[in-house]
Parts: structure tokens; sequence; C-alpha cells
């Protein structure tokens, strides 16, 4: 069995926690499989980097910022291999030019395009453990790229299709999928299986257990994912196509207070305004999430839509920027927001889902300020200060602690 | 003209000396030429990685170590550029692979065999200064090799070789070459020239200003080397195949207290008996220095020889195991004895100076345990407690400082 396994930075964050990597990595390895890790920089590393880098220049180049922050890994990825040795192991350390990760050319942000994996593959029929650099891929002017904030994730599963592995896990320092976040819902229970689109989902809404991107690839590569603890030996929450399961109405609830909403108010109701308005915002590379437009007074419409709070005032000043395209009145931005979203596979041929949850607001007296769904979510948006009670109670009224 | 400049890594150990560095590079820049620079790891960066791999591993893998190691030069090559960049020039950061530094396969103390540069030419021709990681290299398995202690200088040369360079500058903390340790010698003198060999000597003699392998790589070469601070706007010291400058009878006195003496005592005196010693002191990988052989008694010979200070164990366990094969009496170190050196081209047509110099110490009141010449150099064993006042004496006899 060839078997992936992702370890995050806080799993190898110094000496002691590196060693109870090794052990869990020889484990696989003593049963006869061949096992290809994938470690992000210890620790805050890549953070300590950055910091550092604004010391040095205040607008410091993407493909710079790359060569730097990728010694990370590196350094990562040699220790790992130093430690299996000292336990008497074969290992070796590959970065991402020798493990043949290939990436669009954007830096900071690049896309992995293929994965050669020939050394990976001579490694391992040389009985080696082979650790492999997360994050960072390398473009074709051989320059080294990243792949983004939780870009080691999206370089196990790429890995584990490209090797055709029969097993990806990623370690975290949660034991697995939750309907909730257990911080937040003392009842919230460990989901044994989750669809590719629900963990889509819940990783956009704000769940914070795997890189979206990341859950994109393994649905196309068809990767069945299991997402586990470094800590313990609890089984993780496996992810797969279909759940062969029990087929659950709702899979869990998800917050995130990183939005604002932007409205604006008293828009000349005549076609083209919300396209001018939405074609300024993506081409100043503000995504838009929930958008909601009613009827105002006089011949005029109001448009309001969330943003993530970083875009909240650049957003704001390039609208006020065309006041006289858009022909507005005001334009207000609110921080104090969240938005709570329901996801399941099992509610797109359930109705009563939606009502159910806004029951459930209506109780605990939460105002609804705007509702976005799809095939397998609810979101809505409240007041920021109501999250943890929403969250709450809609983990209650749909039984998700049973 | 395309220069290429190489700092240590005293140079760029925090963030002014980087903008020093970075200024001094601009300076050459806005004269039009196109400049290189090779750059070691910051301050102590290697060390403290060197340390942190020993509390992972008690015999760490060479391949692993440079892994690891390598991450220090390329942290210092991308900080510059970003300094670089901060002040409104345009850098590249080039690590070995990408500049295409190619090694051979011994990790830890790899020779570099082939240098393409085309990445390094193609960065010249779109007007970037180009900062390249010193010290390590890429083998034909595409792993990193790292070029042993001091291998920085040897990145310079080989890139000012390969690059056909019209200027090689070596930056370090002292001005130049001098005629004897400043901090020891008061009245040393820079010297304005000095040739390989003169250069080669007294690296190898103790002279920490340039890794012996950069300068026989440069008289290889014929790369013009030109020693000089990073600190002060001071002329170095130029190092080249013919002195123009008047040809001096001796160029400097160096002294090396890092070696021991081994006597191995009463030694049948039939033939290859020394070959036998020091066949076992070549599969030891043990470099002998100086040896001297003396006529014993009742049949027997001794033989001493002296060894860097940290295989002087080693070297007697080694012929201790063989006591059968080279029947002797007994084998000793003594690792309170310093080498003091003088090297001088202009000393192979000169009769005078091994008197001269034997003189001076004998003035000195210190006493002489061995003696080796070279044609170039003088080279004497003497007590290490003596070391500075040797030095010293031998200095004024031959009136260095004037």
């Amino acid at each position: 069995m060839l078997i992936v396994k992702k370890f995050g930075g806080s799993s190898v964050a110094n000496r002691d926690r590196v060693f109870n990597v090794a052990r869990r990595i020889i484990e696989d390895y003593d049963q006869g499989h061949d096992v290809v890790v994938v470690l992000s920089a210890q620790g805050d590393t890549t953070d300590e980097l950055l910091a550092k880098a604004k010391t040095y220049c205040s607008l410091p180049s993407k493909r710079e910022m790359d060569m730097l922050l990728t010694t990370g890994e590196q350094i990562s990825v040699s220790l790992m291999a130093l430690a299996l040795q000292e336990l008497g192991y074969n290992a070796v350390s590959l970065n991402a030019t020798q493990a043949g990760m290939y990436t669009s050319s954007s830096y900071g942000n690049a896309r992995l395009k293929n994965i050669t994996g020939e050394r990976i593959t001579e490694e391992l029929d040389r009985k080696n453990i082979v650790i492999v650099t997360g994050f960072q891929g390398v473009n074709r002017h051989d320059d080294i790229t990243t792949l983004g904030r939780g870009g080691s994730d999206t370089t196990a599963v790429a890995l584990a299709a490209a090797l055709n592995a029969d097993k990806c896990e990623i370690y975290t320092d949660v034991e697995g999928v939750y309907t909730a976040d257990p911080r937040v819902v003392k009842t919230a229970k460990k989901l044994q299986e989750i669809t590719y689109d629900e963990m889509l989902e819940l990783a956009s809404l704000g769940a914070k257990v795997l890189h979206n991107r990341s859950v994109e690839m393994a649905k196309k590569y068809g990767v069945e994912l299991v997402v586990r603890s470094s800590l313990t030996r609890a089984e993780g929450t496996v992810v797969k196509e279909e759940s062969t399961v029990e087929k659950m109405l709702v899979s869990g609830v998800a917050a995130d207070k990183n939005i604002a909403r932007i409205a604006v108010v008293g828009i000349e109701d005549e076609p083209g305004k919300a396209f001018k308005l939405f074609r300024i915002m993506a081409k100043e590379n503000i995504n838009v999430d929930i958008i909601l437009q009613s009827i105002g007074r006089n011949n005029t419409k109001d448009i309001s839509f969330t943003v993530d709070i970083n875009d909240a005032y650049h957003a704001k000043e390039a609208i006020e920027a065309h006041q006289e395209a858009l022909s507005f009145e005001s334009v207000s931005v609110d921080e104090h927001v969240a938005k709570v979203s329901l996801v399941g596979a099992g509610m797109q041929s359930n109705t009563g889902v939606a009502s159910k949850m806004f029951e459930a607001l209506y109780d605990a007296g939460i105002n609804i300020k705007m509702i976005s769904t799809s095939e397998i979510k609810i979101s809505l948006l409240i007041d920021e200060r109501y999250t943890d009670e929403a969250v709450n109670a809609i983990h209650e009224e749909f039984s998700l602690g049973q």
C-alpha cells in the first residue's frame, strides 16, 4: 500500500513533535507500506520569515518572497529525515524541484500543473521513506513558487493523485470534521464521513480543517482523504465522493466572522447598474459572496453584498470613485456581521430545511439580514455578536450532536 | 565590465549590514557594470543549523545536512534581493540549482565541476543585479551539495571564471592580506599585491583571509582576485599570477596553532616502515604535514610528523592498532606546538632567508623543533606558547612592516 501523510506546521513545531510524527510514520513503514510524507514549515516559521521580509522591503516582490519562504519547508523536511535516520530508518527529503512539483508561474499563489514524481518513485523503490516539502512548487523557469496559504494540503492531495496512492491522510490538530466548531458548540459531533461537496462548502464557509483547493483537487482526481489528529489515535473523518453511511440531511454548521457587508443605497433603477457595480469589484480583484437587491424609493434600488473583511474599505473606495457612472446616494460598510451556514448533501431533496433553520433563529430572537442558498447549503447573514448563539441554536434544532 | 562580488556571513549578518552591502553593489551597477553577487549565510546561521541538526540526529547523513544548511544562503540571497528592490533596483536571487553550479556527488565537501551560468547571463541581459547563493551546488542527481567551509570564496572565483568576469572582489572583515596577523604584529603591513602561490602558502599556513581551494581555482583559471573590506573603503590586496610591483623577498609570516605533533619512537630500522606508517594515515584520511625522521639508537629510528589537532588522537589510535606491523616502542602526541611560516616568491633565488629566520628565533630564545621548506616557504615547529613572539621576531627581522 502507498500512503501519503501530511502534517501541518504545529505537528512539527519542535523536536519532540517531529519525533512524535516520525514514530507514526514508522508504524506504517514497518507494516510494509510505502510512505510519502508532506510537511509544512515548523510552527510559526513562515510568519516569522514574512515579518522579517517586511523589515527589508515595504513592497517585497512575490518571486523573492517565495525564495525566502520555501526555506521553511526545506528545513522541516531535512530535520524529519534526520529524525527518522536517528530512529534507524532510511529517509530522504526532497524539495519541490527535486520532487518535480511543476506549477504555474504566478508567484505566491501558483497552481500545480504537473507532477513528474519520478524521483519519489525511485526513492520508494530503494525502500526510503520520502519526505516532500509542502506548499511549494517550481515553474517552467526553474523558479520556486508557493501555492498560497494551506498549500501543503494541496501538495499532499496532488501527490496522492499523481502517485496513485491508496490513502491520503491529512493530520491536523483536531480529530476530524465536526458538525460545528467544538470550541463553540459543546455537543458538536465528529463526522465519520463527509462528501467532497459538503467539505467544500464547509471549507469555504469558515471551517478551517482543510484547504478548499485541496478538496477540489481531491474531488477532481477521486482521492479519498482522511482528516485526523497528529496528537491522538482517534479515527478521523473520511472525505469521499458518496457517503456510504446513512445519508444525512445536514452534516454541519459553520460560521465566518471575517466578512463585511457593503450597502449601496439609492442606485438609479435602470438596466446595467448592477453589472457595472460588480465589474468594478472584479477589476479590483475583490471576491463578492452573498448579493441582495431590494427595491428602493423614487425609482431607485439598493444593492448590498458581502466581501472579505480585508477588502471592505478597498471596495467602498472603488465604488465611490465611480459615483458618476453608478449614480447612487450613499455607500456604507458594516463590519459587524457574520455568516452562519448549514451544509448537507441531503438538503437538496428536502424542502423543510430552510424554514427549520429560520425557525431556530427566530426562537433565539436573532434577526436575519441576508439569505443565500445553494443546492447543499444555506447561508444567513446575522449580527456578529450572535454568531455562537446562532450556531448552537441551529446545531440543536437539527439534533446534530446525536 | 562584469564584476563578481563576494560577501561573507558577517558582512550580511543583519538588516543594517545587508543594506550597507546593497549600497556598495549599487555603486558598481550605477556606473553601468553588470554585477553578480555571491553571499554566505547570515552571521552564525550555518553554525546554528549545525547545532540544531545535532539535537535531531547523532550521526546526521551528509545529504540531509546539505539540504538543511543550504537554506541559510537561500535566505540571505532573497533578503539581499529585497533590500535592493527597496532601494529601487532590479535584483533576482538564484540558488545553486537555478544558477547551474554543478558539483561532484560528495555531500558536505563537493567539488565544482561545471557551471552553466545561462540563467545568470539571461538575468544580467535583463539588467538585473544577480545574487547567487555561495557555498552550495547541485549534483547530477539534482541533490543539493555544499562545498565545505569557506566554499563561498570558491563559488565566487568559479563564477568569475565561468562568466569571464573582469573583476572578482572578495569582501571580508579585514582590509586585505597582511605581512602578518595585525592582531599579533602591531607593525604588520597590508600588501598591495601577492601571487597565487604565496597566497596559497599563506592560506594553508593559517592565514584565514581566503579559502585555499578558491585560490587554487583562481590560479588555474587566471582569475585576478581583490581581497578587501566590506566595512571600509580602503584599497585591498590584489592576488594575481605575477606581482607587478617590486618583487619582494618575503611577503608575510603566518602561524597555525591547530596542529599536533605525533612522535613514533623506536621503529625498527628496516625498509618499508615509513611507507607502512603513512599508508595507515592515508587510509584513515588523515593529512600529514611536516615529517621528520631521525636516527634512533640500537638499530631503530624515530619518525615524527604533524597533523591537524582534531586528527591527533585518531592518528595515535590507528598507529597503536598496527603495533605489530610497525614494531615501534612508543607513540606520543604533543598538542602544544605551533607552526610558524615565512612565505615569499622571492626566496627561491635567495639563500640567506632560512638562516636569517633561524637567527631571529635564536635571538628571541625560541627553540626550533622541526623544519620544513618548499620553494617559496619555510615552516618551523615551535612551542605553542611562543607563537606570537616568534611571528613578531621574524616580522621584525625581515623588516616587513616598512
